[in-house]
């Protein structure tokens, strides 16, 4: 069994993240076993979106217009600019229903140790983006982990040397959860930020 | 973030095997901010495959001419057929380099609840394969699993009622391991299948 479309498709599945050789087998198998027609349409998407998928001119999350959808809608809030990692922390955000204004998206977080540094993560136009003239908070909402935390260290330092107010999304203690079982940094920072 | 190209990638790569909607958003994420060549590859990949594969005449392994080159290796000892579940554990018997002869492969096994039985995995071809006046043993290598042990013990009534010798994978202790680490019931197959 050494066909080389089958071990093209398989090697083109391992480019996958968290995708390794048995996982990519299983599921070129399975796609040529079981599912061609989805084979054929995720092919169709990968080329579809591959082409047409860009980034937002003004809050540089995936968009097939110059500028986002989000962005264009005018019934948001320009004032408040939120800072997220990725476009799932955005959708994340978006699903709470309880954010109206508008968003930038980093397409990453500072890593230091892979040589991600702040050039790499659009700090430039961060800033040049909050310095519209409108927005008059930016809500840092980066990831609350090590490399998340540094990020929003950074990006807070900067855009105050801006002259703009800068916030960030509060840590505590999960909804739902009953305290004995909250780990204790999240306990001790609910305690500090108790309001 | 509502861009349809975007969700039609992630709805097509929920397809695979073991994705679900979060990996899926991180597959599409990844692809389209640091691998678009890969994106465009795997779609390459895709469309050959699910046009170019098809099943081997003989052993109904993945090919893509009418009969796989194992199947048309002459150097094989065509007197030795050893049946197994899928391509991939084909390819991991071929792997440890100790089996000349060829191969069948059922491309699935006997799963009563899942509505998989005998007709669906190809038996009748099976029987006609190996009435071929050539082959004398038939080897069963399905999984040792509840199903693959049902399948074996089906396929061995039908072919040893067509007169071939049937033998089966040996059970026992793998390689490298401490007798107290197996498990009770390998241990006890070990032991009656004592040579």
């Amino acid at each position: 069994m050494t066909e080389r479309s089958l071990d093209a498709l398989i090697e083109a599945l391992r480019r996958l993240p968290g995708v390794g050789v048995k996982s990519a087998q299983r599921m070129a198998f399975h796609l040529l076993q079981h599912d061609r027609e989805g084979a054929r349409r995720l092919a169709v998407a990968l080329q579809a979106a591959s082409e047409g998928i860009r980034h937002c001119e003004r809050c540089h999350t995936f968009t097939e217009a110059a500028v986002c959808s989000t962005c264009l809608d005018g019934s948001r809030d320009a004032r408040q600019l939120l800072v997220v990692e990725t476009p799932a922390d955005q959708a994340a955000l978006e699903r709470t229903g309880s954010y109206r204004g508008l968003y930038f998206v980093l397409m990453g977080r500072l890593r230091p140790l892979d040589g991600i540094g702040i050039a790499d993560i659009g700090i430039q136009a961060l800033l040049e983006r909050a310095a519209d003239g409108v927005v008059q908070e930016v809500i840092l909402a980066t990831g609350f982990t090590a490399e998340g935390e540094a990020t929003a260290h950074v990006l807070a330092q900067a855009l105050k040397a801006q002259g703009l107010s800068v916030t960030r999304l509060a840590r505590g203690v999960p909804a739902g959860s009953e305290l004995e079982y909250v780990d204790l940094s999240t306990l001790a920072h609910a305690l500090s930020d108790r309001h």
